[in-house]
């Protein structure tokens, strides 16, 4: 199949630090030319892949200091892709919304992922009015605010098989908060299970600009504690280790019963107390049934072979007439198949 | 003509209070329609035409507490006007450049207004790209940071004749400060030069966040001197009589040497010692030619007629075969024709 990738611009493909969009969309570009599809990929200059690239900027627009304002280069970005839209079966964008307008008459052979939360205002309308425009959420739980727009699937994330390579015998002893320190990761309930059972905390988080007074005022205080370690930032090689070497992983978000095999690869729970109790049960479970599980659901070879899937799903439906393009959803049937 | 004019969707048409561009866009929709051509308004729904309204959002979105992102409305109103594209002669925007890998194909049926300053380095790369998209400035200084992109006219700004009612007998003996409050507009030396010459000043003028710590740490010290005054914002309404009292208006800006004609309708000066010593030769110039002046150079119907120009002079050329769209200049002797 040939197949158009279109990446965010702000980081390189895959990115140099943080980037997460970028970073998924350099797995499924390497593993869809793997698998031998013909893959262009439309992103920054400073970008690296199997694929074939097409820069559109020559490098990330997040590291370029003279850079105010992204919109101008994702206008160029789009015409380029226009120009060369004959080539591809399929085009895949990961640009969020400034496709829509220029590639609504050729809805069909486009699919979107929807990267980012879309519990926002100003979103609503926008899949209103382009209810024909193919959708792919990376969970369940981020269709709840937006219900009626048209999603073909939910694929969920995948990696690489080979990043992050399983430890079945923990050197630490210790529990893992991985991710972003900010009120809504509750970083503060992690610190508290883990003071309660005295078991060693390691906080491996970035502190975005919005959140560093949450983190001076509600974070440092608790950080005084002993057994809790703030360790910053880390990068995907130091990932594997932290991981690794954890008793187990606190974490808490809105996709996580999605994610989460209740009992094999995890225990989800409620309230705080419960949180607690259960540890226990989360340090004894087989770690070799985790990373089974995670071989089948969440490898990036996995990722490609459901978007392939929708991919060729969509090139199989006939081209909308123009009364059909109100329906809210399109093909309930084929998302059932995605999950 | 079928024209349509796409207006920003920030500040309805007219605008309520502040913003420039929705105002110029009222102006010149108006009197298009008042010459008898046939006049679409893309704009917010509070907005108030004599064109047919298609109305892209129910309000300004400035005036929607629930709005935090602009892009998806604009995506929405590009494609409402991509749907009707075929019903319309030209097509005149004032959005800066989301509408340019949408509307390149019919490049020579749109124009595009540059409302806004043009010395940010993301638009460089942008007049490159679209280098086929007809551009019109609002003054030649506009265009130094951007010599080489594709303009095909300069057209001033109007307002109707009117709005402002001429005063050839001022009562007020005092200069006037009109605008904003901030470093380049240089109220400071508005106060030196009113205060040498111990004329009393009168200051109208916004302040925006950005503007705050300059006014409060450098402007509001000077306000304590005699005959200064503050008088904040204003509206149309008193505009008028804020201009037509004054004895004259001091006024710094990089297009001044294109409005004024120096020694009729204002003088142009250099340094601060000629500003001072100049202005009574300021306050004798006859106010009756100053308005002849405005009433020929500056009118809304002026406006219209440069623009109607405009639109003819595009629709006469045939359409541009790829190797000519590179040209950085299409048509220096239309620029010719409108200044």
């Amino acid at each position: 199949m040939k197949i158009a990738q279109i990446a965010p611009l702000m980081e390189s493909v895959p990115p140099r630090l943080y980037g997460g969009s970028e970073r998924i969309v350099s797995y499924l570009t390497d593993e869809l030319v793997r698998a031998g599809h013909d893959v262009t990929l439309f992103a920054s200059g400073d970008s690296v892949s199997s694929a074939r690239l097409v820069p559109c900027v020559p490098i990330a627009l997040r590291l370029d200091a003279n850079v105010r304002d992204p919109i101008p280069y994702y206008m160029l970005m789009l015409d380029r892709v226009r120009e060369r839209v004959d080539e591809f079966d399929i085009l895949h964008f990961h640009i969020d919304q400034f496709h829509f307008p220029l590639f609504r008459p050729i809805a069909q052979r486009t699919v979107t992922t929807l990267h980012g939360r879309q519990d926002l205002h100003d979103l609503k309308p926008l899949y209103v009015g382009f209810s024909e425009m193919p959708l792919v959420t990376i969970s369940n739980a981020q269709r709840k605010p937006i219900p009626n727009a048209n999603f073909v699937a939910t694929v969920y994330h995948g990696i690489p098989a080979q990043l992050l390579k399983p430890n079945y015998r923990p050197r630490g002893n210790y529990l893992a908060f991985l991710g972003r320190i900010s009120p809504e990761k509750r970083p503060d309930r992690a610190i508290r299970i883990a003071r309660a059972l005295e078991i060693p905390l390691k906080i491996a988080a970035k502190v975005d600009k919005v959140d560093e007074a949450y983190f001076r005022e509600k974070i440092v205080p608790l950080l005084n504690q002993p057994g809790v370690e703030f360790i910053g930032e880390i990068d995907e090689r130091a990932k594997s280790e932290f991981l690794g070497d954890a008793a187990a992983l606190l974490f808490r978000c809105g996709s996580v019963p999605e994610i989460i095999d209740h009992g094999v690869t995890g225990l989800i729970v409620g309230a705080m107390d419960e949180a607690i109790r259960m540890v226990p049960e989360v340090l004894a479970l087989d770690r070799r049934a985790v990373r089974q599980r995670f071989d089948q659901r969440f490898s990036a070879a996995r990722m490609a072979k459901d978007y392939v899937h929708v991919y060729r799903s969509l090139l199989k439906r006939p081209a909308l007439p123009e009364r059909e393009t109100a329906l809210p959803r399109l093909q309930p049937e084929l998302e059932k198949g995605m999950n």
